[in-house]
């Protein structure tokens, strides 16, 4: 449970950074001055040095112990490797939970790997159930067990439903701190209730109405609370048509739903009508983050977010699989061209101008891709308007393919004196043009109807087939025509 | 101001999408009908054809008017653009001003190009100013002279105020629905001034303490309000240490200061210590997803997001700017081929296997990148830490080079039984895949450096380079050491 009030919000937390990479800096320096004389040192000089560089990091832990956790974690995320768990050990080990919760994945993941079973323990004390169902697939498995096993049955089954969906499900991303009432008392009631708290839950707008078996009744937003009488009802003030959400929705649906109608929070209710949790804002915002990151990262072939410090060869691995299914297609590519090599050989210039036709339609594709896949995040194609889209992007694709075919055509025609080559070029960029709208509009709309996200894979598959379409459509006109 | 009780939340608004295009067939049904037959029609029949449409319109207003302003925005960017004035037609006038608020855009445009200048003024007239200077860029000017003088002074005042800052300032994501409170009395009186609104402001999870001269003083949470006894004074109970944005402040430094601290209001506050606004999360929300999606269409070089239902011509615009510099870099890689023809002419295979080194590279490249631009939005690299990331992707461009050189070394070797080949293959590999990690990270440091966004333009330079570069590594390699 984060208390916000507690430590210094920041408005330039890049200053922090940069005070305690000076902290570093001093410590760093009293080890290298050590190294660098060459006597041998007495016994007072090595204690003297080390006095200091115990001086630097407990001034370290004093300036971390006012910066909010979320802070903290940012420092950590931009510090190197050895500076990062330098720092990350004169955090006090009771505020390395809610620090853990704010890290990146990868980071994290390298934090988690210098600590004891028993501090994990500990960390896992501070925090909240839903909280620790997010660290849960991080931790070692005895781990997990002994926190199991110093939980409440109350919070043990939270923790087991909080667990048991999948990461992009609404029941992976909400938590419990909700405040609930019943609809038959009085505002007054509520408000002597409410000041038994010492303090609301974050992100508290709503008060979420319940019989006695749970089930879910209606919201009360503060906001009508606060401007009522005492006197009045909860029942005559609850909203019983609103939000309603399930622990089995997917979260880019709930996400949707939070940005269409500005929520701060929404019950989560299961198939039997009893309310099992709240989503908040901050959860979903993380969530859209996180995906629109995730979105970016895949189309340039990265399988995950990374650590920018990690090792060479970790890295090297979150970047290979898309390398290899490139130069798979590469080479399938390499072997259309092979195919014309007796054409190449009589017309060197095929070679000089094959890639624009394969270069251009690749961006046009991709062009209409994005689009396609934006239009299907937002649920705006039918299979009305469907055909009506492939009509579109064929007309467009007929269009570029005639200015831009048009002038690489005159390129074409300029630089080798031959009028053939330049038609040529032409009508293979229009063609290629053409494929290239074509698949761009199948291939996500395709993906989408198997239930696979479009938004994975969609762009290789595509640059696929119009290098691999543009240089056989290029050299095969080209032997037709010129080789005859 | 959006009044959320009024208008039905919807689990699934694609399911009213249908209906409104189920009644949008009927109606379009009528019509077909009546030009089919070719006998001449009576004057009777056209009548009734006119009250069957007239009642299809009646119903699909009545559909219309049960729904939430941000799920008719959703319907009207789902709909062809006749389809789309249609349903516009048939919502009610004093509704048009908070759906154009929610409409993309390209919508918006569309929809404002068909509404006279009195039904603009009348739309805005529902809209608070904040909204109103949303709206503002696409009004013609003579109805926002209209929109000003049919204001107050002090909405005047503000709607300026919101005008005057660029589209990514704070200033301009702002709104002024703050309740504002005095430090030197009871929660007792705050909670009787509540009481006094018809409806709290949307977001209002803070109270905003200001003197006589509305000089920001602090905030009190509501769930501070909530919990403590009527007696205690808001001075006891206000917190002064909290996050304060300014007008000037960057919106996207504002969101991760939103994110990071998990806010759903923040005051604020001008050079001289005023407070002027506040900003909430469902604008900061908004924001984000304007970012991300403009990232991701940028990055495959459209211009602004695109309705889809948008004219081949209108969309066609949207993407030229784009394919013509990629047709100016593609020409200039065709004339570094061309430098090479003479040794292409002895060995064809080096044109098959000259996309390879490219391509590769070319990916390689875009990863780098888009790590960096990650890295650099989060504020992630420093001076200190820069040059040791040139170290480890230079590192990761030597292992994929030699890995998947080494491959590709490998196949061509085996397809043309020719070690050297193999082994200019694998160089050039090298080579190009080391270039492209320098200027992956290069490119998007500069840029930053020169104050530009690294995330537009960085990848049509790099794959510029590095297929630019690697034809002329891969041919000019060839050219050394095949035809001595």
């Amino acid at each position: 449970m984060t208390e916000n009030q507690e430590h210094h919000y920041t408005e330039d937390v890049q200053e922090h950074l940069h005070e305690v990479e000076h902290l570093l800096e001093k410590h760093a320096l009293v080890e290298t001055v050590a190294h660098q004389q060459e006597m041998p040192r007495d016994e007072r000089h090595i204690l003297v040095d080390k006095l200091l560089q115990k001086q630097h990091l407990a001034e370290l832990g004093q300036k971390l112990a006012t910066l909010h956790p979320a802070d903290i974690a940012y420092i950590l995320e931009a510090l190197p490797i050895e500076q990062r768990l330098l720092v990350w050990e004169q955090v006090e080990a009771d505020r390395d939970g809610e620090i853990l919760i704010e890290v990146s994945d990868a980071v994290r993941e390298s934090l988690i790997a210098t600590m004891s079973g028993e501090e994990l323990l500990e960390a896992t004390e501070q925090l909240d159930t839903d909280e620790i169902a997010d660290l849960a697939p991080d931790l070692p498995h005895d781990v997990i067990f002994e926190v199991f096993k110093s939980l409440s049955i109350e919070e043990r089954e939270q923790l087991r439903s909080a667990m048991s969906y999948p990461e992009d499900a609404v029941g992976a991303l909400m938590d419990f701190d909700m405040v609930t009432i019943r609809e038959d008392v009085s505002l007054e009631v509520v408000t002597r209730y409410l000041r038994r708290f010492d303090e609301l839950p974050d992100h508290t707008d709503l008060l979420f109405i319940v019989d006695r078996e749970d089930n879910f009744k209606g919201v009360l937003p503060l906001k009508r609370l606060l401007v009522h009488e005492p006197e009045t009802e909860v029942a005559a003030l609850m909203i019983t048509e609103t939000v309603i959400l399930h622990p089995d929705d997917k979260a880019d649906h709930a996400a949707q739903t939070f940005e269409r109608y500005d929520l701060v929070s929404a019950p989560v209710v299961d198939a039997k009508g009893m309310l099992v949790g709240r989503l908040t804002v901050n959860s979903v915002m993380d969530f859209i983050r996180a995906e629109s990151e995730s979105d970016v990262l895949n189309l340039a072939g990265l399988r995950e977010e990374e650590d920018i410090f990690a090792s060479v060869w970790k890295s090297a691995q979150n970047r290979w699989l898309w390398l290899a299914l490139n130069l798979c297609t590469a080479f399938f590519a390499s072997r259309v061209i092979g195919m014309f090599e007796g054409t190449i050989a009589k017309f060197v210039a095929l070679a000089t101008l094959m890639p624009i036709v394969a270069g251009i339609a690749g961006n046009s594709a991709n062009q209409t891709t994005t689009i396609i896949i934006r239009a299907l995040a937002l649920g705006q194609i039918s299979s009305t308007n469907a055909r009506r889209l492939v009509g579109k992007e064929l007309a467009i694709g007929a269009l570029n393919g005639l200015v831009w075919g048009g002038i690489a055509g005159l390129f074409a025609f300029l630089l080798y004196e031959n009028l053939l080559i330049g038609v040529i070029m032409t009508s293979a960029m229009l063609l290629n043009l053409l494929l290239g709208a074509l698949v761009g509009l199948l291939i996500p709309l395709t993906m989408q109807k198997l239930g696979r996200d479009p938004a994975i894979g969609s762009s290789v598959l595509l640059t696929a087939i119009t290098d691999s379409g543009g240089f056989f459509i290029f050299l095969g006109l080209a032997t037709l025509f010129l080789t005859n």
